[in-house]
């Protein structure tokens, strides 16, 4: 008994050692869990940061990456861009489908593929200068991470740079802990002479309307007048998004970073990495718009010698320079980087895919935010019953015969907020529009003064489309996914000044509008009571009917010349 | 002549050639401008992802990654958190401060301080889920890189891990090409037996009011009342919020991921990563809630053996495996693992900090998203001209005495949107409440069915502040900065329902004050007629005064005790 009893004491003591035992965490127990963390690790966890939240959106993001890399490297390299995109179903797998978007590109060198499409954080764009759709060297390979999660499968490229050369074909996987790609490499047949075709098979789901794969490639059609997309959805359906017009977009140039935009930290970094040997060339070297009196004028007002060495700067040194920089006037950046849609291409566009009453665009010059060169342009078409009218260039507004239908599918309806269409660097953006500069710039204006109604802190109410346009060297999103641009405060003025201008049109053709309504109301008063007039006449003054009838025929016009309608 | 011509000649031709041999990019050329990316650098470029937009945000985030990790820390010791925050001017440096965080932590020990402080993607919390403040090991590090970028200067630490051990010093830069710390270490006095300082110079601007240190720390003290915070500002001025409660939060329990809310390529990955032998204890120690039995059923199920070897599932049968867990049914996560800040702290954090006539609170039961354990609770206080209420346990209402004032400032005018304050894992959040999921829950929620206006699609209007607190194991934001909530379906149902419940005791209240107000409007009508019915009488029957104002009395209490006010 003596025995089992201090069995069951041992026991006891034993638990209670358990719970007090588990000690809080130490200094050297804590730095034992500290690790690296992989960015691919990263992103696989934080994969709504990238646009993959839910599979609908994850569909969209997919081929919104591929299309814009296709696009980026047609131009590039001169082509006209031909696509294909397609959605296939995969047979007895609900919820996964396959997205493929094939260009007629430039290809890419068999070394690359492994890296641009199985490693994070990879590519040619982050580094430069230039306006283009891709710009983090994240998107596609996100995309394949994003496939492999869902689908274990890996992502499957065919790829050619001519007719003289064999056509490859790759199966990238991406090691998510090391954030390396894991592949295979074979020679095949491919029918063109030079492309990249692109597979993924993802949990997805596939919808029509707003925020759909369809939507985001007809508005791709519409701001890329020169790309030609075929594109094949499931059940067997296929869209012809023909080429409008046979030229490429003026080529956008790279440029270097102008000096206003450059903090101290990264003017550091620049001069230890420099290969100038002296403080002028590296000045007129490593930036844009600065010659060489005003390299001179920097130096001389941070106290440098121009022929100080690069490498030799010291910190102090370095913060004098940038104040230097910042007070020195330099030339505003070039902006022969930045291609517009162009008003033209805008409005054609709108009045391709809705009939309303009034179309206007407009297009800024360009401007400068953080040393970025960026332009923005605006475009909306309004609907209202009643006659088509248009606003020439000259700000004159022309009366047309009347539209055939009222869109109000796309227009909207005359209670409901305008429908706004963003675009950055010519990519259709759909998600997150609470959240853009756009939106902001637009909910600041005040819709009110041009006859529009605007609940406080709101987009106005009314049947329109606007279409804004921001184009930029470097467009800051306020996430990976691409989805919304960041409101600066440079970006969201020029925002407003393109809006206005074209608000101001709108608010000249709704007054207008306005004017027409309440004497059409005025007139149709005198045409009820003229009648009664004329009965009172001829009761007064005895006449007959003829006479009567005539008389109010003359008060008629009388009435309708004085309100000279 | 014919000589000078023909230079003339060449000169354009090489001009001619120059702009025609331009040639577009080719497949090799663009080959040679792909390269890597360091997460540095893509954060320097991005670094408004991380909150780093403008000087005044910038400081905020860095105070607040600082004081998140000084918190979380200390917890994880069993240390009462005593913090010391400090914001001050640099002499001589318009728009630059230093930020100084300090704390009596655990201290870092000496090998892990230049990863933690000059390494983004590198810390204790990422692989792991667990509820704490920190979680992507991006927060400090880039609070250094962003201070680095603007002044040049490193982060400097001073940390010590115990009273027997001496204290170091630290200066981290963070190479951005590499991302990898350069640093300097020496053996300093410091009179902390253990504790961890943190000093970052960076452009900032130092603001008071909505979204600024002061209003961050003060809302930290009220979600966090074991917190003691010495906060010292520009201009020599000192906020001291001491600790209320004397013991530290129930510790959170580190959890595996359950099986649910995990995607076929991480099991991918689980399967051959694993050290088990056999595929059952593969999936009992790798996941939560999974027994022998459970482990048994999803390998029939999937039609493999349960001593199978997890490195030899092939893709096929990993796919089979991941459906089979999702069909077996499978317990709840723990929810031990969630720590909220109870009804109680709320309510008194609401009440010290303003005067309403109506408090509330409510707690919900924790839930399940992607498989992470998570939960919400809410608190409102509400406040009208009038009797005080408050709202008992059981969901009475009492009355009592007249608030002393109603604070109108921090409950904010009854024709402006409520103030709704954030918080996840109990840290207050201050930008992005648009873009926030708790912002969806509650604009989802129909507010007019509680008395109160809404506008479509906004906040409700009125004099209330609504708090919500979200804890869990894995918060999903929105972006790195921390600064919204990622809309999952289910968070948003579970806010909507803790907000739900404090709305429907609101709306009782706010019928019991309407239904006062119209009973003291028709009261004052009684009193306005009752003398000039009075003076009818008298008119009529010829009566006396006395009598008069007897009569009228009678008719004053009948009415009066009628209406039963």
């Amino acid at each position: 008994m003596g025995h089992a009893k201090k069995r069951v004491a041992e026991t006891q003591m034993t638990k209670t050692q358990k719970t007090k035992g588990k000690r809080r965490a130490t200094a050297e127990s804590m730095a034992k869990k500290q690790r690296e963390i992989s960015v691919s690790e990263f992103f696989t966890k934080n994969r709504h940061l990238l646009g993959f939240d839910n599979p609908r959106k994850a569909l969209l993001t997919g081929v919104k990456e591929a299309v814009d890399n296709s696009l980026d490297a047609c131009e590039e390299a001169g082509i006209l861009p031909d696509l294909i995109v397609e959605i296939r179903p995969i047979p007895g797998q609900e919820q996964r489908f396959t997205m493929i978007v094939e260009d007629n590109g430039p290809g890419i060198v068999k070394a690359q593929i492994p890296n641009i499409f199985g490693k994070l954080l990879y590519g040619s764009k982050f580094h430069r200068l230039k306006q283009s759709r891709g710009q983090q060297g994240i998107g596609i390979s996100a995309a394949g991470m994003y496939g492999q999660l869902t689908t274990g499968s890996p992502i499957r490229i065919i790829s050619r740079t001519g007719s003289r050369r064999p056509a490859h074909r790759f199966e990238v996987r991406i090691n998510t802990t090391k954030n390396k790609p894991e592949f295979t490499d074979e020679e095949v047949d491919w029918e063109k002479p030079h492309g990249t075709r692109v597979e993924i098979d993802m949990e997805a789901e596939f919808r029509k309307g707003q925020r759909s794969v369809g939507e985001y490639l007809k508005q791709t059609a519409v701001a890329n007048p020169h790309v030609r997309i075929l594109y094949r959805f499931p059940d067997n359906h296929e869209i012809f998004y023909d080429r409008v017009v046979q030229e490429l977009p003026p080529e956008t140039k790279e440029i270097k970073p102008h000096p206003h935009g450059v903090e101290l930290g990264l003017l550091i970094k620049l001069l230890s990495d420099s290969k100038e040997r002296t403080l002028s060339s590296f000045l007129q070297h490593e930036f844009s718009r600065v010659s060489a009196a005003v390299a001179k004028k920097i130096c001389d007002q941070a106290k440098l010698s121009p022929r100080a060495h690069p490498k030799r700067i010291a910190r102090e040194e370095a913060d004098a320079l940038h104040s230097s920089i910042q007070n020195t006037k330099i030339m505003s950046p070039p902006t022969n980087c930045i291609a517009p849609i162009g008003q033209d291409v805008l409005l054609a566009g709108l009045k391709k895919e809705i009939k309303a009453d009034f179309y206007v665009a407009a297009t800024r010059p360009p401007s400068v935010y953080r040393g970025n060169p960026f332009l923005v342009e605006a475009a909306l078409a309004y609907g209202r019953e009643g006659d088509t009218m248009e606003v020439t260039e000259t700000g004159k507004i022309v009366a047309r015969k009347r539209a055939s239908s009222l869109d109000t599918e796309l227009l909207g309806n005359a209670d409901e907020a305008i429908r706004l269409v963003r675009f950055a660097n010519r990519v259709p953006l759909q998600y997150q529009q609470s959240a853009c500069a756009i939106s902001k710039g637009v909910i600041g204006i005040n819709w009110r003064s041009y006859g529009m109604q605007q609940p406080r802190g709101a987009l106005p109410i009314g049947p329109m489309v606007l279409v804004v346009h921001i184009a930029s060297v470097w467009v800051p999103f306020t996430s990976e996914s691409k989805e919304a641009i960041a409101s600066y405060p440079e970006i969201i003025k020029e925002i407003k000044l393109a809006v206005q201008e074209c608000g101001r049109k709108l608010g000249a053709h709704i007054r207008k509008g306005k004017r027409i309504a309440t004497e059409h109301r005025k007139r149709s008063y005198i045409e009820l009571y003229l009648p009664h007039i004329g009965i009172g006449l001829q009761e007064i003054l005895g006449l007959d009917d003829k006479t009567r009838d005539e008389d109010v025929e003359i008060l008629r016009g009388i009435l309708e010349r004085s309100r000279k309608i």
